[in-house]
């Protein structure tokens, strides 16, 4: 079996075949900001490495392919509700499996959930990929800056942190909330108020 | 059967006697502003004075009595999970039926849901409860001037502004958030947003 090294240099034409130059540099930086972490939190800086880089492979495939797929792996149909903002991870996980042949599952679990989180159960390799995707050095937003500084002393503070945020911006906008994002955020709240 | 308004006069005392004096001018100026937004939106003011009154009857009684009455009315059981915060609308309106006698159901509706909102669905009353409690005129939030402006204008814009509002706050302080709360915010973001 290849290693997670082989696997990075033998996806990552395949990875910027199916996306803008600029997505492609931000998968670029998410895998360099996911070696960081993975450094800091003993994890396999190669396996970061990979699914930081494969994160967002699906994010400008058309909607009928995710369409197809949330029916062929026989998904929750609610799934069709939502948009390319939840499908990319979700249902790309499955892409990324079939097409580019990544059978890691703590790679697909961390692409799953790289936009919502999930609460306080969820892996190290997954909070590794969700903190780096919100943190790479090309991210310039209100509280980036706070973000790395607090990542850096814990990824569990990070998750939070960037769960905390985006819940808060989210609902400041008036914009309709993917449900997981809330059950991710309200786990880590229970879990630090007690 | 009594008139609301004759209702009103008879139960005051009761509420006041539940109340620290602080929180019973509370529930007055909740009745006031529960008239002016009843006179504005179709619905009976004495009604709408008679709910805003006795909105927080219970928000003062000991633990151990909300913890009976979910018991002896057979309420879901995940309740004691929660606090005060949660009991005095949800527990409380069975308290508002046992002891003051009040059984119109869209005033006993309106104080189970004070406190979370509802989806859209809710009662043009429970709307206006919603509402009065956040807007009364001894509040005094960043806010809570553009919210009677936009409840002046609409009951509906109120509703979600005060929803929105409260969900942000929350999550930007990390604060575990009752799951009706945020099932309301997202019942209205959809409808605002289709």
């Amino acid at each position: 079996m290849a290693t997670y090294a082989q696997q990075l240099k033998a996806v990552e034409g395949q990875v910027q075949s199916q996306l803008s130059d600029g997505r492609f540099q931000h998968c670029l930086r998410v895998k360099d900001y996911a070696i960081r972490l993975a450094q800091q939190n003993g994890v396999d800086p190669d396996q970061a490495a990979l699914a930081g880089l494969v994160h967002d492979y699906a994010k400008e495939r058309p909607t009928e392919d995710f369409l197809a797929a949330i029916d062929r792996h026989h998904l929750d149909p609610d799934l069709k509700n939502w948009s390319r903002a939840i499908w990319h991870g979700v249902v790309g996980a499955y892409m990324i499996k079939d097409e580019l042949g990544i059978d890691d599952p703590t790679i697909l679990d961390a692409v799953v959930n790289h936009t919502t989180g999930e609460g306080v159960t969820m892996s190290t390799l997954a909070k590794i990929v969700f903190m780096a995707d919100y943190l790479e050095l090309g991210r310039d937003f209100p509280g980036v800056e706070e973000g790395r500084r607090i990542t850096d002393q814990s990824l569990d503070q990070g998750v939070f942190y960037q769960l905390k945020e985006t819940l808060s911006f989210l609902a400041s906008q008036g914009k309709l909330i993917y449900p997981k994002t809330f059950t991710s955020y309200n786990d880590w709240a229970k879990h630090f108020s007690s």
